[in-house]
């Protein structure tokens, strides 16, 4: 399997390399605007053929079966469509496009093409959310609580997107997966300190149904990092500390409890629960190797992938409907 | 000057005991509904002359000067009421009162009467609150950006109100006291994960004029205790963490700057500034012990206490309103 | 049963609250040559019957069964002969003595009185030490391979004994308590700051069979706390944080295993194992109440009590052993 | 200035780069046993010429000025010896000999021939250590108490040399840079835990006048990743944690002071004194960028380079003797 890459940002190199380690697959063909990123692929991986800064190289190259597009995400819908309709599979970056109607197209045509499309939700991949998917999936949490996101730092500031389209795919990403439910409302607040009147600073939160529901705090203007999650649920909560070395994930048997304290009357009586902490072990496999395996893996398999097009359209749902929130001065949407 | 105390609960003790340490200052009666309590104040404090299941013996006590109301919040306005009607100053639990019109009749009637109407915004007296206080009095922090606050825990459930009456007026007297803004716009999402419909999670946005925010994260359903408070200006940042024994507050030289890149041109260029981080030395009197030193020393001056009945109607009003905002789904208030 | 206190420091107070709280036993004197002690415990417990600067009021009170000595350590020998000569039995305060022959004239006088000598190693005591002993105890750790244990502060500087005699006290004891093996040598280095001679800051390494070692760091002169012992075995190792508010001890399933490359070679490879991390739940029970409860149940059921004259023995003699090695340059003493 | 470079493990690629990074600097050639090194650096470098297994290449190559020699540390002194013979300047990589003899017969050689040696002190190049030695050098500290430095983690066993040799040339080479002072007396404790009777685990106490002392330990045997610093003086103490992301340097304004309580008497009293904490920002530049800087510009500049033969010996001396002392149990060597 061929593979072309349109994009050649920070991960670029990753991406080449991660790739080119499977067996039978091969990164062809590279394009990116800036001669410097293409001198460096040449330089680290001499056996990229195609390097060019016109990305129809890539886009109508007959060799080329699968391509990943990593520029930004206004680009991202026509790049998509045009691999597609030259019968490409495509591993979109993330957010996977700008807009709701955008991710519906993409979709359908991918579907009526029969071609793969994923989209590359890094985090999903990581070892700590595996974990911490796994440890939903068995049941230990008992029912979901909420689900609490804070992702801070003195941060490059982004002059096309605000801080939701560029922070908080992560996060998004990662409770759209956790938790595995459909939103009903969301919100935004936020604010632009600069005169580019582009977002630094955003809350984002999201009503599921009665007893569940998720908060985000993106923030490109804090003076320390700070990437923590609560996932709460009724029986363990787990906090999820992605700025540790070790110990990442960290799962506690706490709780609260309501229990009547009398048969016949409706008094409630609380009931606080403490018990041990469990830091389990993390997988330290790198996140885009198994992303580069998993769009080949799907693509082979004919199957659709564990970040599918859905998945990216669930996730650019929700940033576009804080975004519109945002506008509004934080008027609650119903999804 | 004789003090009388109404509802000795966790608190009513260090009370008793910090008023007591002050020269001409007496605490001479306390009530409490629960004779264990009245028990405890014997035993501690022999001195204390009225001990009482009553609080009419306080309130109508000719001897008592002041009266120190911390009882549940549902009562505050009525007992705070009584005291100015028998002629005495009142120290009020926070928050203040339950509504914005309790506030408002209770500010008038103090100063009808002349006496003085003091809210006991405990951790406006704390050290760091005042040494931070004294930072952005200074400039340093240039303008103020955002004003974002933590305060989770495997916390006490209440029964009579929910987390936001509970936990957020530390939250808001802080920035109330430390922004010194008119907040304009406040809402609120959370949930009550319980059959009591008491909320035990809530998210408070405030929005101030156009380049300041406020956000506050109360919650009483968390595995790990976190009071952590980022206030960012233009020119420094701090990071305010309760929880740390030492080296509470954290400033940090770290800032974002525009700058044009050409005289003619509309392009802005980021530019990134990082510095030295400077932990002040914290001073450790105990916070109630300058709560009581300001109530008496605010009577016998005749003058405004720091937190005064407008400082307790400005805290109870954004409660009131993301209370409100809250039962509405989120949907935002103007001020 | 009914007890006195000679010395009331610090821990005073907690120790009356303590001894109060069981049926049956009662503080009945304290001595202490300061007037503000005695007038503290007057004001705290009023139930204290005898409150005297005279030690020999409560050591030659028939009423009292039982006495606690915590004074200075250059005292403790002389106080502990004259209570048992009267019959009483006795909770030593760390350390024991001042030197191992005052420790071994104790324990022989307790014996030949049937009389209970104990002495307060507080930390075995504690929920923290207690669930490692546990750990150690089902052999989880495997092979024991090391003990290290670091306790340094801006402490406060003692005029009477130095950081030795001071802090590692409460190391050494956790150390005997835990490895419940046999030292063979003591050596120590360590330096006196200042003009008194005494030194502030040691290091101690207790060398035990061969493939165990204890090493003890001590200092009254660092600009932050640290109390972190490391406990490490051949199966797992236990960090100790008591400077942790919560997760006090943590048990990393961590290890190195040489195995043997070819069946004849003698070519060895290392194996590394990461696995979980576990923090369990540290029961909170107060030390204190557990150290009385101790004394007296030891009395009542006429048993040695779990840290008896012989601990007290086994820590003095590696303190006095360190002592010595200091005094000598850091020479290796034999044990 | 061509470079060649013998042995290419870890850091060789690093080497590589940085040398290159530097105009009129150039490495010509590299040799190492292992071919899948020098595949890796033909790959990276493909402007390396000499890719050889055989070190006499580099040594014995006309076009080659300097040699770096980045070999196990049995084998230092030979190739040095034979980089000298042969003309070249040496970058020696720590610890620069195995014993003081080749050290002192090295540096001779060197000053014979006029060439320059150099040996890789790396820590003493990163911004951290310079911020400290820069503070210390202010006087800041006021007179120096000590120094006490913990590196442990679960690290890798070396096979050829024991965790004094391994580890302790960081910490040693950044005392012996920052103390400035000549040591008395070197003792260490330490132990193998495994059948290799290579040492594991090792204290290393190190005597200087009067009032200074220096600790470190070293161990490749513990759950936690632990490389902290505490260097205190009379008037200000520093806490140097390299594990931490930012704020690696933490100075604290505290101390303690004895005062004469009355002029005539020999009275002592404490003066506990807390200020400030200051983290400052460090210099982020990669500290082999400057080792290769200060090689190549103490060669053109023909001056004796900052960590030079004699900082080489000093460090060399003391890992020496601690060795020794271990073998002897703990016997305090006499420098």
């Amino acid at each position: 399997m061929n593979i072309g890459v349109i994009g050649c940002g920070y991960w670029g190199p990753n991406m080449v390399r991660n790739f080119n380690s499977y067996e039978g697959v091969r990164v062809l063909g590279v394009s990116d605007l800036r001669d410097e990123r293409l001198a460096l692929i040449a330089r680290l991986y001499p056996n990229v053929k195609i390097l060019s800064k016109d990305c129809n190289d890539i886009l109508h190259s007959p060799e080329i079966d699968a391509v990943v597009v990593a520029t930004p995400v206004s680009t991202h819908f026509s790049l998509g469509m045009e691999a597609l309709a030259n019968g490409k599979h495509i591993l979109m970056e993330k957010p996977m496009t700008a807009t709701t109607d955008q991710a519906e197209t993409l979709i359908e045509t991918a579907e009526q093409k029969n071609l793969t499309l994923m989209v590359d939700h890094t985090f999903i991949y990581t070892g700590a959310v595996r974990k911490i998917k796994e440890i939903i999936e068995s049941g230990d949490l008992g029912e979901l609580y909420y689900f609490d996101s804070v992702r801070v730092n003195l941060g490059l500031f982004q002059s096309d997107v605000n801080v939701i389209w560029d922070l908080a795919p992560h996060d998004v990403s990662i409770m759209d997966y956790l938790l595995d439910r459909k939103p009903r409302t969301v919100s935004a607040t936020g604010i632009a300190h600069f005169d580019t009147g582009i977002e630094n600073l955003a809350y984002i939160s999201v009503g599921y149904e009665a007893s569940l529901m998720g908060h985000i705090h993106v923030n490109w203007l804090a003076p320390v990092k700070v990437r923590k999650t609560l996932i709460c649920g009724s029986q363990k909560m787990i906090v999820y500390d992605d700025v540790e070395p070790s110990e990442k994930v960290k799962v506690y048997n706490k709780g609260v409890e309501y229990v009547k304290k009398r048969e016949e009357a409706y008094d409630l009586l609380v009931q606080y629960r403490t018990g041990d902490m469990l830091a389990p072990r993390i997988e330290l496999t790198e996140a885009l190797s198994l992303v580069a395996k998993e769009f080949v893996s799907s693509i082979s398999e004919k199957r659709k992938p564990l970040t599918d097009g859905q998945a990216g359209y669930r996730v650019v749902r929700i940033l576009e409907n804080a975004n519109e929130s945002l506008r509004q001065g934080g008027r609650v949407t119903e999804l």
